[in-house]
């Protein structure tokens, strides 16, 4: 049985062309930007050639391009900029269910009590009648909604969103990290502040971008203390690291045909069906919600043991999977995001994040029904687990 | 005559080693280091090492280093936890020759109102007694004073700073970017904090790393929204390129005999004497001040053009050089260590910085000369700075 990672949403390989050209780069264009001799003015055209790429497949200017260190540094530079921007009293909306590097920079930014969350209904989805609500009541500096859901892979409104967003007049901000590179840009434009990680979609770590609309551009500002990009973010450009992000970008946008995505989205289904059969004590959570073609995210047996020793037990067979984001992983706290859904304690101890990449195939995922099955004879025959109980993750 | 890249304090080449090892561990250890599985256990534990391994070159403890995106956000973090954790009324205490991402990270944290600057000498280098005089007058929440200049590569009293600074209790930021990779690091890890980026030192953009010292560990957070970085720097740890950043300074560092730094500075000097004897018309900056030995700031001669033109001359000669920092030299603003070195206007537009490295031999040196020679004689003759009049730079 071949074994197969299935953690893209925590982070990707980076892809051949890609790390290729790091290289290529590393070796001919290294020259700082900034510099006034024609090596480096060569790196900078580039520079700006690749900005101008990724403008044009997000429909936005060119100047409204910022290359940050990835989605963290610009969903914290976006919130800095709202609630400075914002003016005395002005609070930050956020959907109950975004990624930690929002939800922990509105609450740094705007304070706890100026941050007010959007409920997501059962299916993991935002509430548009919560947002109108909110927005009725005015004062809003800024609204964050993902466009889908790191955890679960629920695709979220945010094209209704940023429309209603318009309307009110209020910036929209969009972390759009799982979305780039899994799911058509088009549109993403629309939304005053997207957000995006390279190593979600097989470029290098360390890079990822920000657009940043219209008049913020202005007194906008990420890192101080140079007039790269534009003023709003210092620091010696990483020329081969933008260039690396953006041939993974390329690679993974010009893939992504209709027929493509239709035929991803069959092979996890045809896996969801045979779980639902082969392991009905599994449920699938926001089973009936339009998800990632990628993500599929379980709520183990009540009866078995917790998610950690199915994780390490997949993990002997060759299956990598998560526990929840990688980022609450680590902390070993409850995922928000489960809280959210209103998942009890012993569903949320009992949830497995399964979310493949453009390289899984239908005998990948047949695979991994195979070893959760493996795995559930195993635990429930009890046959191991008294002598493995002790076995801890390599964490 | 073989041109040469003579603009290292903007940036260097990633080295051989380096370029490999980040290609290495971008097949190998592209995982997540959160995720609870073998394979990114592995990848943990390998960016551990790596961080205990700097820790061991600063002489610091493991749990002090943070790995950022460079120098220019670890500056910006430094500024803003000083700020915010020195209570009200509290101000910095900067260099007035520090690099822009320490001054306006600075200004940008504790008002222009709270920011008081040291002066220099006339050969550049930070006067300790205003630093005691400022200190006398209290409420100072950290001294900032960088370890060498990137202008004239005057090297900074940092061990006597540090030492006063502790004397009075007061925390000490040494921003050290342009001295890791060029001398010896023994010392450094006196400082509370302390800032350094890869690309300075042969290693990539995008990668550096902060020394937090001490109790400031509780609470210091450059990014929030991940427990990353002992909760101090959240995002996805970059880990190749965390380890083309160590191969790189273990090469440099390894490389750091007495006799190769003197050997360095012999050939530089000769290059100073030459400059002294052919071209006498040319100033060198901070003469005889204690400068990094691969740093020269030339003024150029009064009765010539702007340095742009020689800039532009030398490039078509194959030499890469510098008309101040490449921060500063992208804005077209004349440099502010220039500035407090009392340079008037005329001389700071005839500015040269050279910046060899580690590769730059004596016959570099020689042929620099040599390039000089040719530009001054080309400019003064005048024979070909008419047609050439409209020459712009390659930016």
């Amino acid at each position: 049985m071949p074994g197969h990672y299935f953690d893209c949403n925590a982070t990707t390989p980076v892809c051949e062309a890609a790390s290729e050209a790091w290289v290529r780069a590393s070796l001919k264009h290294w020259q700082n930007p900034s510099g006034l001799y024609r090596g480096a003015g060569m790196t900078r055209r580039l520079l700006e050639e690749l900005r101008g790429e990724l403008a044009g497949m997000l429909e936005v200017e060119e100047e409204e391009v910022v290359f940050t260190s990835g989605a963290t540094e610009a969903n914290n530079a976006v919130m800095e900029y709202a609630s400075r921007s914002g003016g005395e009293g002005v609070f930050a909306v956020i959907s109950a269910i975004e990624h930690p590097s929002v939800r922990e920079a509105a609450e740094k930014w705007f304070g706890k009590e100026g941050v007010r969350e959007l409920a997501v209904d059962q299916q993991g989805k935002v509430c548009l009648n919560a947002l109108e609500e909110v927005l009725v009541e005015g004062a809003v500096g800024l609204v964050s909604v993902m466009a889908a859901n790191n955890e679960t892979g629920v695709i979220q409104p945010w094209r209704e969103v940023g429309e209603i967003c318009r309307k009110r007049g209020v910036p929209y901000h969009c972390d759009a990290a799982q979305w780039v590179g899994k799911a058509s840009l088009a549109g993403l434009g629309e939304c005053d502040f997207i957000s995006g990680s390279a190593h979600k979609f097989g470029g290098p770590k360390g890079v990822g971008f920000l657009r940043v609309g219209g008049a913020a551009r202005e007194n906008f500002t990420s890192l101080v203390g140079g007039p790269q990009e534009g003023g709003m973010r210092a620091g010696t450009e990483d020329y081969p690291g933008v260039l690396a992000m953006m041939v993974a970008l390329r690679e993974k946008q010009g893939d992504m045909t209709a027929e493509r995505l239709e035929g991803c989205l069959l092979e996890r289904r045809a896996f969801e069906k045979r779980v639902g059969e082969d392991l009905p004590e599994v449920k699938i959570i926001a089973a009936d919600a339009e998800r990632l073609w990628n993500t599929v995210m379980l709520i183990l047996p009540l009866s078995g043991p917790s998610n950690l020793k199915w994780l390490i037990r997949l993990d002997r067979l060759g299956f990598e999977v998560s526990t929840g984001s990688a980022c609450s992983a680590g902390k070993g706290n409850p995922s928000h995001v489960m809280e959210a859904m209103g998942l009890d304690f012993d569903q949320m101890n009992r949830v497995l994040r399964i979310s493949g990449g453009w390289q899984t195939e239908g005998k990948h995922w047949n695979a991994l029904v195979d070893a959760l099955l493996e795995v559930w004879e195993e635990l429930k025959s009890g046959k191991r687990m008294e002598k493995r109980e002790e076995i801890t993750p390599s964490l």
